[in-house]
């Protein structure tokens, strides 16, 4: 392939995003392919920025709404300075969450007006949209007890969530899932309570399937 | 009068603004007023991070529809944490920029989508406007050669703008005389070629006229 190619990693807390991220990585430079591996919110120093000021709230919070404007900010710079270059110069890039993210958290999770998301999506990203999009799939329960085991490491944006009720973590995963529906052609959900070979098979079974 | 009322002043650098605010501000004290004097961007502790993050440029520039978004973010953080509480109190509120100088810098300055900005307003701001506009009105080279005498201050994002060329700033300064035209029932626009008395008799004469 000469064209890049762009991958998003999606899914609830604790579903094992970070790692597959990094197999897939490993996995992709082993066909001899070059590879982003890159994060949401941030990925330029500006965006990093962006995901301090969310994560930092000695000021007071900042509302869906504002978080919602803050996170299409990030993801712009982000793509316009090191997203789309790599994807130009012939890339494989793999981001750990992107605007499905958006929709699934502010949107389903916390209602903010899905007419300001597509908005965004169509005015401000130009309906920018990954090729392959991997849903991590996890029943909501077991997403919050491997969330609430595993360390907190500093920088998170994810633990802001954990404390916000069930029903919050359902609407967010019935959200994916809408989405996968919507949009079967750059989909795939993997069943996350599989173990971590498994499901990295599986992910490299997409991958030959997509020509790699 | 039991209801606040919502003042900002805008125009181009070098106008005078800041000063006429402070004098407006002692003016509505002297009167028995309870008054908040405010300014954009900033104005919560959130807000003036938005600030900082603009003014701070050692990751790259911000594009001009990102620093659009971050403006917006910044401002209803603003308005919902600061301007409109001190209204419900009957507060009179000042504003050193405000909306007027999105559309006039970013939209008509730098040619950002109507669109976006105008979205933002409806939906984001649910087209929360100022009760009175003072527009400081300066021809554009004069307001250059004031602010390029001034000594420059720390956090400014003023000086930004400094550097672009004369016909940016010609389209800016008719962007704000376009506002004021397609808004007659707020805008008061004032000669800022006038001295500093002159002018401050001009607003109290326009808030004498408004009940003050």
């Amino acid at each position: 392939m000469s064209k890049g190619f762009f991958i998003t990693l999606e899914g609830g807390e604790g579903a094992g995003k970070s790692t597959q991220a990094r197999l897939m990585n490993e996995y992709l430079l082993s066909l001899g392919r070059e590879v982003l591996l890159t994060r949401e919110p941030g990925g330029t120093i500006e965006a990093e920025k962006i995901r301090n000021l969310i994560v930092d709230r000695d000021g007071g919070n900042w509302s869906a709404l504002e978080e919602t404007l803050l996170f299409f900010t990030a993801r712009h710079h982000h793509v316009v300075h090191k997203i789309k270059p790599a994807l130009d110069m012939g890339q494989v890039v793999i981001c750990d969450r992107f605007t499905d993210s958006t929709i699934a958290y502010q949107g389903y999770g916390r209602a903010v007006d899905m007419d300001v998301i597509h908005f965004m999506q169509d005015h401000v990203m130009k309906n920018f949209v990954p090729d392959l999009t991997f849903l991590f799939d996890l029943p909501v329960g077991e997403g919050l007890a491997r969330s609430s085991r595993r360390q907190k490491y500093a920088g998170s944006t994810e633990d802001r969530f954990e404390n916000m009720d069930v029903t919050f973590h359902e609407r967010m995963r019935n959200g994916f899932l809408t989405l996968a529906e919507q949009n079967k052609h750059r989909f795939v959900i993997v069943d996350a309570t599989q173990s971590i070979d498994d499901i990295q098979n599986q992910i490299q079974q997409h991958l030959k399937q997509r020509g790699f």
